[in-house]
């Protein structure tokens, strides 16, 4: 598929197509980047750089650095996180050889590539970049709440890593095969090395937060949309902040609630309880209503993943049915259920 | 006055007194840094240094960088922010100026001091420091949403700049005079040169907002006070992050709502109409019970400034009889409107 990033030249664009590191990482839960990479990307990704002795593969052609930049790969991407989002110290000789096969590297971590000193020496040595995703840009303006031109949609959840992503680069793919002129706009770092483009936004400075959201979909044709990839929730007591800066600069037309069935507290806080959907609707209704008074939720993306088909294909009825016929679906299920709220995204 | 800065030790302490540096602005919507030091800390201001040609004046004496220094001037105090907190073009030479005469210079603005040459080199060249205050913590966690023990009050408002620093600074004042237990928390540039401590909110990571207000109030006694200064507005299309997740992490019982009765419109924002008190207190209510589900409103303070004695009385009893009876009060007129709202918020 293709998820072009016109309009966002205060980010470079990535250098691809990318080589996926994944190391000696031998658990899926580990690799996510890269398996993201590989599903929503898969055209802009050459092979994988493994040397686990698990067999975790993303389906791609195993390659060394080397060979991958001899197919025409321009970086290396850093598709795995251990624990505490640092660099293994065993990863750092396979890094200093893709930069002497004059890759660059990508990296979404949090310790920048340049703190390490092997990496800064080698990459001054072979001319390869090493690039940080998780720094904003350094000229984000603040917020204007200037109505722009162009259609917008924002995926928000009841909590955070449910499938906010998920759901807006299938609809996105969606809009795509309806041949709707559309880009995904990512907004965290897996996103952003799928699209080539975008602004993290757990990392903007709060008083810039919605200038960032709003630099992220610039004006655009009247038909033209942008799919905005959603971060936190309005109900999480440590993220809302980050979700509401991204809501008013998003000023989203139509938003798809993203929800867990199978998880009744928020996530790292037992204390807190996951909110009902209708609230969501209700507040993300209520607070998005002042940068775009016609804002109006499209549906409900229900994550599946724990129920088999029979379960999951009852829930979204009743759900539906319980929430006035709103469009309840899991993209990930797709369906008829999933056409129709990509229906309803478009009204 | 004495203003306790327990607890909050990342900040060095000010080469004090200050000259206020007002530069060639006229708005006092812009200088509110610089008349909240000339009000509230004027025992560590020798004077301002204006070229405006407005008039516009903390009643200070008016001094170059030569005479405050000879005046014993430690530093210059950039006491004026323009929309983004960006250094304007016209200020550098007297800021070079003032470094020539032997000053440090202190700013609250986002911009870094040393990344702008001319200064970074006037600073070599005379030893003279550039201190950015807003440079916040390093090492803020994420929120936990945890409740604290001790008791919070935030200052919360219909828009920026309209009395929400002023109003805790005068509450926190009320309150030590009546012997409460009390800390000023502040959260933005004049209150942590006021206060000598504190964060500035809105330099903060979208990520750790609510983390950075929850580390601001710790745990307290249980007759314990923090008189927190709010910031922003939930309304407010470019700020309102940085106010839910103070309000969040802050978690507090108790709020007062400032507003300016002469301001119809968001200020820098034509386009935004200025919300009612009434929805201010049921949004904040709302989103702050999340937190502290006790969170209640004691009262409004009310910027009279732009009215008569008589003018302003009969407003503030209009007001607090069409609120149900919740104190109104202008904390610069004080009188007992303004000690009936500190009794209420006692309560």
């Amino acid at each position: 598929m293709n998820i072009s990033s016109t309009g966002l030249t205060k980010y470079p664009a990535l250098p691809q197509p990318y080589l996926l590191f994944l190391g000696d990482v031998d658990q899926t839960g580990y690799a996510k980047t890269a398996f993201g990479l590989a599903q929503w990307a898969d055209d802009k990704c050459i092979g994988e750089y493994s040397f686990n002795k698990s067999g975790l593969t993303t389906g791609l052609p195993r390659m060394t650095p080397t060979e991958a930049a001899r197919a025409g790969a321009k970086s290396l991407v850093i598709g795995v996180a251990n624990q505490g989002g640092r660099i293994s110290a065993a990863w750092i000789p396979s890094l200093v050889d893709a930069l002497k096969a004059g890759l660059s590297i990508i990296s979404g971590l949090h310790i920048p590539l340049s703190s390490i000193p092997e990496l800064a020496q080698a990459s001054r040595d072979t001319g390869g970049a090493l690039i940080d995703i998780r720094r904003p840009p350094s000229d984000i303006p603040v917020g204007t709440g200037r109505k722009r031109s162009g259609r917008r949609l924002l995926t928000v959840g009841t909590d955070c890593a449910l499938g906010k992503k998920y759901t807006a680069l299938a609809i996105h793919r969606a809009f795509a095969e309806r041949n709707v002129n559309a880009d995904f706009r990512a907004t965290g770092q897996t996103g952003i090395m799928i699209a080539g483009g975008g602004i993290p936004m757990d990392a903007v400075v709060s008083d810039f937060e919605a200038g960032a959201a709003e630099i992220l979909s610039p004006d655009a044709p009247a038909d033209h949309w942008d799919v905005i990839e959603g971060q936190g929730s309005l109900f999480n007591p440590a993220y809302a902040a980050v979700s509401l800066g991204l809501l008013h600069g998003s000023q989203p037309d139509v938003f798809v609630v993203c929800h867990d069935p199978s998880r009744s507290r928020m996530l790292g806080l037992e204390d807190y309880a996951v909110p009902s959907i209708e609230e969501v609707i209700d507040l993300t209704s209520q607070l998005g209503r002042l940068t775009n008074p016609d804002i109006r939720c499209a549906g409900v993306s229900l994550n599946t993943s724990s129920m088999d088909s029979k379960a999951a294909t009852r829930l979204m009825a009743r759900e539906s049915d319980r929430l006035v016929g709103l469009p309840v679906a899991d993209p990930i299920r797709g369906g008829p259920q999933f056409e129709r709220l990509v229906t309803n995204c478009l009204l």
